[in-house]
């Protein structure tokens, strides 16, 4: 059977003042969709699984969260980290949990909080990769065609196409996020997808490739063989879970592995990790602003994102490429093009005025 | 006796969104010292003056505002304009009702939105006006002398000075606001005092003022002899009012007058009537900005007012002599330099939004 594991411990902290701590950007509507971006993910999915194969790994803060967004899902899905340690653990545990349920599973592992316009597309894609990796084994990664050089996503080289399987193809590398230069050559070359965090394996092969490429953290969980999907579990994973080596799964097993496979894919993919990539994505009134949730009167205004929650109208002038996000705790003005230093920014914040501001 | 008249019933558009029509400026406790300016307006006359000889000349909207801002003023002595006139009618009304109280009176005519950080001097320039035109008569205004060639303000020429009497000199003209190269070589000539709608005069003289400039003004009001300080007072003001020419009291009476004097002044004036003056009067940080009753962090800005109400945070970033101003309603973000074209963006916010908003 196929299950559905979405990681969603995230905070996303890019996007403060919209996301902070205690509301992670997946639970923000975002789009003003009226469904946050966990919701979308589930929607995305549900005509390919029902609930009861649908797991959510999250931070135990969120649980509460998750419930209310999401009630379809069984509570016994909700697979609570009391720690964060990165990707490796979290699929890891979801591994043995599915494979306690189900040692024959297919798992398919989604992030919480992208966006994807073209759902049909995506959906095909996932049921193609689930037949790839149920008839010859292998870990198969998602990897979206690029639409730019852009510099604040990973990067998949490939290699030969796997015949019999459209889009399939032998990964030859992952790289870090590139500079543009680097970025521009890729996108040129044709050799290279973007990685989203999307893949597709069985959970067996999975299991495998952690004994082999990340073997402490395959012995720590091994321990809990006989707890998983028991009422043991809990209490053994609070106590193991602080122990695993902080590391994401692309570095842990991905890039070391020799079964790698990418699916390539055309589905209008957004990570939303930064205010600049939500910009890209959205769509833009006449002077290229985007507008989200907000009533904006502009007069000058150019390139710039608006994002004000509440019933408050908001008049602008002049702004080129800027950033206006408020929510009830804050207001942030600032460049596009310094989004980055929003991680300092929140910092100071919670120096100066406090914890709950962040 | 001497009679203080507040004139309070300006709505201070160009502060929107802090003022709106529903809260005009004159109720804001603008710089964050827990008091509004109105009552900053009271207490700065109240050692000339029992509350019984404070009158306040208001549009009938802000009457329940005035009553809680200023519980110590009894409510017969709140005179509530039933239409805008501009300040020749609201004058006329206030000469003739305390004329109707005391023959004799003297009255300092003053706005209630303005800042004056010397407020011992200012004290003491207005007894000396009232000492002034209870020995000689005249009309008398009080005139700033300038800082610097701001067009934001009207000024007024002085002639001979007035013997026995220093700082009062003959009125030789009254300008409108000038442009920048006029306001340079007014302030230059050292001739010139800012005019800042002060008075201070005889009843008895204005009400003769206004029989020989504005006798249409001076009958319509005077069909009420007998009735003013009585019950018929206001169905009588109610009916008549909005007959009333709508013009202020200096192009009806100042400009004409050849019985006009001005004390000159030197007490810390600002009319807050403009964030720029605004800027200019209040104190700045090390990156000279202006941060009124908000918590804001900023990262490369100079010379921005912030005025963000509630507890909301801010964190701005690379903003160079901007606005920021929040209320409950609405969310400003524009350049002090396009300040004058706030009043049309609060006509476009009306009739997009809805007039609660402005």
């Amino acid at each position: 059977m196929n299950y559905f594991v979405i990681m969603c411990g995230g905070v996303g902290s890019r996007f403060w003042p919209f996301s902070r701590n205690e509301r992670p950007k997946q639970f923000l509507d975002f789009l003003g969709t009226g469904r946050s971006l966990l919701q979308m993910t589930i929607d995305r999915i549900r005509p390919l699984a029902d609930p009861e194969r649908i797991f959510l790994v999250t931070n135990e803060a969120y649980v509460d969260q998750i419930r209310e967004h999401l009630p379809e899902i069984p509570a016994d899905n909700i697979l609570a980290e009391p720690a964060r340690r990165n990707t490796a653990p979290c699929i890891c545990w979801a591994a043995n949990h599915i494979a306690a349920l189900d040692p024959e599973a297919t798992m398919v592992i989604l992030p919480a909080d992208h966006l994807i316009i073209r759902e049909e597309e995506f959906r095909r894609t996932v049921s193609e990769g689930i037949d790839f990796v149920n008839a010859d084994g292998g870990l198969l990664t998602i990897g979206i065609k690029p639409t730019g050089p852009n510099t604040g996503y990973g990067y998949i080289q490939f290699g030969d196409a796997v015949e019999g399987w459209p889009g399939v193809m032998r990964v030859t590398a992952f790289t870090e996020k590139p500079n543009l230069e680097l970025a521009k050559s890729f996108v040129e070359s044709g050799e290279f997808l973007w990685n989203a965090g999307m893949f597709i394996w069985r959970t067996a092969d999975i299991l495998d490739a952690f004994r082999t490429y990340a073997p402490e953290t395959a012995a720590l969980f091994g321990q809990g063989t006989g707890k998983y999907a028991t009422a043991d579990e809990t209490d053994f994973v609070n106590e193991i879970y602080p122990q695993a080596e902080s590391i994401s799964v692309d570095y842990a097993i991905m890039e070391k592995a020799d079964n790698v496979f990418v699916k390539s894919a055309d589905i209008g993919w957004s990570d939303l990790g930064t205010w600049n990539a939500l910009y890209e994505t959205a769509p833009k009134d006449r002077d290229a602003n985007v507008i989200i949730k907000s009533r904006v009167l502009t007069e000058g205004c150019r390139g710039s994102v608006f994002a004000v929650e509440g019933d408050r109208i908001v008049v602008a002038s002049g702004l080129e490429n800027y950033i206006v996000a408020q929510t009830d705790r804050a207001l942030l003005i600032c460049p596009l093009e310094k989004e980055q230093e929003i991680r300092s920014v929140v910092n100071s914040v919670a120096s100066r005025f406090g914890d709950k501001y962040i």
